[in-house]
């Protein structure tokens, strides 16, 4: 059975992973006859967000202890991941990927990732194990895989143009469908970057991961 | 389009709702073609689990606020849920229903349900409307609809004997399936009480919630 490492960012979309992309994706993962762990940052989250009122509270969370919330406790610190254990890495969304995993909510574009997040990406990358980035994650690609890497964060201008001005080839993609950079064996959907409903979060989520198993 | 309200007990498996059974059943209700509207009390939860360790902390957080990061943010407080707006009542698992939506996990078949809750899970009853039960919640059944209601929670024996010292009629049922107490309009299926995969609670809810939706 193929194995997939999941890396996640807290849990919550404002603040963490975004939860209903995580689900949705290990489902893909169990339907396409893989297996799944996940791992996270063994840090403080950058901040927490009250998601009912939408606004930042006083408190303090670690980043691995929420997103073990989601997996029910089927995690482990990013430090541990070893990727010969593993036949390919998918990153799920939410603003955790450019607050806790990286630093772009509040750097832009002069951006750096978690270290220990940017050397398991590249180990993957180095060892053309195919790797899936949903949603906002993309935003790692260009660090990961260096310039002219092909990637989609679905439409929005913004995004788009940092994911170009790191170097990145940035390419536009409907919800329901996937970017694939075939020479890097690499895959990415916007989901909840362009996503109105789960419904439509899955159907792009539900293709990569398929292609993301069947390369694997 | 049919209109399904969903109770929410927070947002992790040990001290609120069971995240993967939500967007589980978020999902299936979409797929169904109904819509979905989220509610939770906005209360302290009864207390905070660290969901990597295992233990609790000395946090406290709010089930609504925790509540919002599953569905985010489409979400409103449960004393604002008006039956009449609704077409079906659907409550996924979590221990948070046995520490939030009620006191089940202290006080076992002396348990009370919280008003709020029981007010509206009585008035989806009286209305006739149907309603779904997931894992544990299926433990406020007697408590809802009296003497001689169906449902499952499983097959775990001292929950089985609960539901049937509280006055309901336990049925087994594996994770595949559900139960229906067709005089009632009362569905339960028993997801992460017996599910080892998220698959396997998938089976059970995308059964569930199609008949819930087909006969609301």
């Amino acid at each position: 059975m193929k194995k997939v490492a999941v890396i996640l960012a807290g849990c919550g979309v404002y603040d963490g992973s975004e939860i209903q992309e995580v689900v949705l994706s290990l489902l893909a993962i169990e339907q396409a006859g893989a297996s799944w762990h996940c791992f996270a940052p063994d840090e403080e989250q950058h901040h927490v967000i009250n998601h009912h009122a939408g606004a930042p509270t006083s408190e303090s969370r670690n980043t691995l202890q929420e997103a073990a919330r989601i997996c029910r406790g089927e995690i482990s610190p990013i430090t541990e991941l070893d990727p010969n254990d593993f036949d390919a890495l998918l990153l799920p969304g939410g603003f955790g990927v450019a607050k806790n995993l990286s630093d772009f909510a509040v750097n832009g574009t002069a951006m750096t990732v978690q270290e220990d997040v940017l050397h398991i990406c590249k180990a993957f990358a180095n060892a053309e194990k195919p790797a899936g980035y949903i949603c906002i994650s993309p935003i790692l690609i260009p660090k990961v895989y260096g310039p002219g890497a092909k990637g989609t964060i679905g439409s929005d201008p913004d995004t788009a143009a940092a994911f170009d001005a790191m170097g990145g080839e940035h390419i536009q993609c409907p919800v329901d469908d996937f970017v694939l950079d075939q020479s890097r064996r690499l895959l990415s959907t916007p989901a909840y970057m362009l996503a109105t409903s789960v419904s439509e979060a899955a159907s792009g989520i539900n293709k990569l991961v398929a292609k993301l198993v069947d390369i694997a």
